[in-house]
């Protein structure tokens, strides 16, 4: 136990410095030492930035060090972004300056073949000896977004309580182009590249222990360490819920895999039966990743697997209703003082049955009211509410999701709710209603029921091992 | 064969009316007749436009008539959007007038219980005796973008090579939103409602012999003339691909359909065999319906499931690999040729081997050189281009799908390409010149793939059909 709390100590201090030493920034846009001391000072970082430059006298309005040595004040954190020949020697002098923190954002390591290997060793002697913890090397940073910390290559993540580690950069970067669009945020990201030093397990039980974080999203293709990763995602699936891309699961894949870590993707089956052992929420896809994540962070979790589907298209709720029996959810019953209450509004050709067809006409009045009336219903767990947004009768594109809203801040009652907004570029303006208000919206029935589908099993597993206890 | 060319004939006229009468037709945009004639009008229609209305002397500017009779020229096509009660009368008078095909828009009839559905019965009488043919009643209507005709409740399509025939208007006007958002157009659209007359292999053996229609993309939820179906598909599969989206697979979709259009949804397997055994591209949702649309109208076949994927971040050549392997399409050994020139211009840490992955910093020059010189492998079939849109380094969001753009432009080898822009918002400017370039841009791994494996089985059920014959 000591020594798990000394290396969270340890992995503090690259999310919460409280001043960073950046090697190799420059004024030169051509140069990634430019776009890390950008992203830093863009990013709204408030502890002090020490450019170091052998050439330049100032970056970006910092007085700049030629030296590492030369920085007067004590260094938290250091991010070291020159070509791998001189990141030793780097190295070295921050092991003389007594800096415990070191980021190395440079390529051309173990990555690129027998050479940068041995640089790669020399780094790790180095920091071993001096107990220097690093990050990298050949990765593109991390974010906290709680100290508007951006020290990556990576667009600057909106706060929130997703926590990411990914094995590729671009990827990562990826989701939190995603999210953003979606005003989804993180908490934390994180990018190892290498892992020389802080690895993957270590970096899942930081986030299981950051406040922050209420969901981990991973994207992983290999893994050195299987028990310690293992142990990793025990330990956190037990406090939040993990959930993991696993690339690699295919020989091809292996094979593309090797050429791009140089990880061992190792037998898919065998990661299958960690995630289902540990309770990790396994999904194919990064959008997948990404819907799951988003809905654990903005809606309650689902009492049951008892739902009920609202759409303005028949067609939707039949695809809806598919889906959700695929995953094992429950078309559930409604009372009949439910059914009462909507036929009390609802068209005679709508359907009171589960799926709820509410049909074209409906608008954001008729919306609200069926959101209220159904939330209520005792045998309802979860609400999947469908629209194919329509263009006809003066209707605007917005407003069936502000019924919904507007639903949600009635009623007192806390269910999850989904959305499933179809039609494109049309439903935007709905979706980011929804969105805004904390209702995951998706565009497709499938997806939708998927990410829930996900959610639910997670918190069976939860229930069922507390239950073994 | 005569008959079958009399019916032809007869839907032709729903598709390419020299004039059309709108009853119902109004100046109130609360009404569906409204905003049927809007959509006439706006949608450029060239022919004649009769409104019938009793109370008001002219529609949007046309002089209206109070009854279909007073009409003095023949009419081709009438539109009926008046209460249902009202119906039958007004079908009895196209009769008298000589009038052949009629669209009911009006809902009220068999989908609303026993009294509807014995209005619909008097329709059909009527039509039957009088040699009317019908589509709908209960429907959305129709279009037919060669003659900008949008006869319908749905957002006018841009022109194009998707026929499509959907069993829900509003799932089918999701279809249309999607593709115009891609630039993506339609030939034909038809909603048949509760086709009481027209039916859904009719309209499928209409557009198979439509020369303007490359694809026929199909969602149904049931079908009543199984035999006719099936013959319907085989006949239409031999002309041209057909995608298809049938819901209700499980027993909570199907009692959803049943609610929905009250057809009977009919066991699963079943649809499966057909599908199977007639060629027809069966698909699970509507993204997919569109996506594996979209590729066979733009791109040339692929001769092969030889298949290179070139991107600039190895995780997303990972995903795709896997994808590929999923679906037995081969990842391809490029030449030592290729690779050599690969080698030639590409930084040492890119990979030459497949997937070629051209790294971070790989600008449009980049990838326009990298399709140029693997695409003219003689070991690839078809090509994957995968791009994480980069922010840094001062690339522009869209120069990549430039180089990809260009690089096809240059080379005369004409394969299959499809594309994999990844990053939410930000990969949108580059997947919109993809679009207009006629290269599908997809947003994941998994749905490119998916799309191309789809077009490739239906060529391989093409190719072993005939060498059975």
């Amino acid at each position: 136990m000591l020594v798990f709390s000394v290396m969270e100590m340890s992995l503090n201090n690259f999310f919460y410095p409280k001043n960073i030493a950046v090697v190799g920034a420059s004024n030169n846009p051509k140069k990634f030492g430019y776009e890390l001391m950008k992203n830093i000072v863009e990013g709204g970082y408030r502890g002090k930035i020490f450019p170091i430059n052998i050439k330049e006298e100032e970056v970006m309005g910092f007085k700049a060090a030629k030296t590492i040595k030369e920085v007067q004040e004590k260094i938290d954190l250091v991010i070291i972004a020159i070509p791998a020949g001189f990141v030793p020697q780097v190295v070295r002098e921050c092991a003389e300056k007594g800096i415990k923190n070191i980021i190395i954002v440079s390529g051309g390591f173990s990555e690129v073949g027998e050479e940068g290997k041995k640089l790669e060793e020399e780094v790790v002697k180095i920091a071993k000896e001096n107990d220097i913890r690093i990050i990298g090397p050949n990765c593109v940073g991390i974010q906290n977004t709680e100290v508007s910390l951006n020290a990556s290559f990576v667009m600057r993540a909106l706060p929130g309580s997703i926590g990411i580690i990914t094995q590729s950069g671009a990827l990562g970067a990826s989701q939190i182009y995603m999210a953003t669009s979606e005003g989804i945020g993180f908490s934390k990201f994180i990018n190892l590249g290498n892992a020389c030093d802080v690895s993957i397990p270590e970096a899942i039980k930081y986030l299981a222990d950051d406040p922050q974080t209420k969901v981990i999203a991973l994207y992983i293709e290999g893994v050195s360490r299987g028990k310690e990763f293992m142990e990793a995602l025990k330990y956190a699936t037990a406090k939040k819920p993990v959930v993991v891309v696993k690339a690699g699961r295919t020989e091809a894949g292996m094979r593309a895999v090797l050429s791009h870590t140089g990880s061992l993707a190792g037998r898919d089956a065998i990661f299958d039966a960690v995630f289902k052992q540990t309770g990790a929420i396994r999904v194919e896809t990064l959008q997948q990743l990404f819907n799951v994540s988003r809905l654990i962070v903005e809606q309650p979790p689902p009492s049951g697997k008892r739902i009920a589907i609202i759409t303005n298209a028949g067609g939707a709720g039949v695809l809806s209703a598919d889906e959700c029996a695929k995953h094992d959810l429950i078309l559930t019953e409604l009372t009949e003082e439910t059914k009462n209450a909507l036929r009390s509004f609802l068209p005679p050709i709508a359907s009171v049955l589960n799926p709820v067809d509410i049909i074209a006409s409906a608008n954001m009045e008729v919306y609200r009211k069926t959101v209220e009336t159904v939330i209520k219903d005792p045998n309802v767990d979860c609400l999947l509410v469908a629209c194919v947004v329509p263009t006809f009768l003066g209707m605007k594109p917005d407003e069936h999701a502000r019924g919904v809203v507007e639903a949600l801040k009635n009623v007192k009652v806390r269910k999850t709710v989904i959305a499933c907004w179809m039609a494109g570029k049309i439903a935007e303006p709905g979706k980011k209603i929804l969105s805004e208000n904390h209702v995951p919206a998706y565009s497709c029935p499938k997806e939708a029921v998927y990410a829930l589908a996900k959610y639910i099993k997670y918190l069976e597993f939860k229930k069922a091992s507390k239950n073994v206890r």
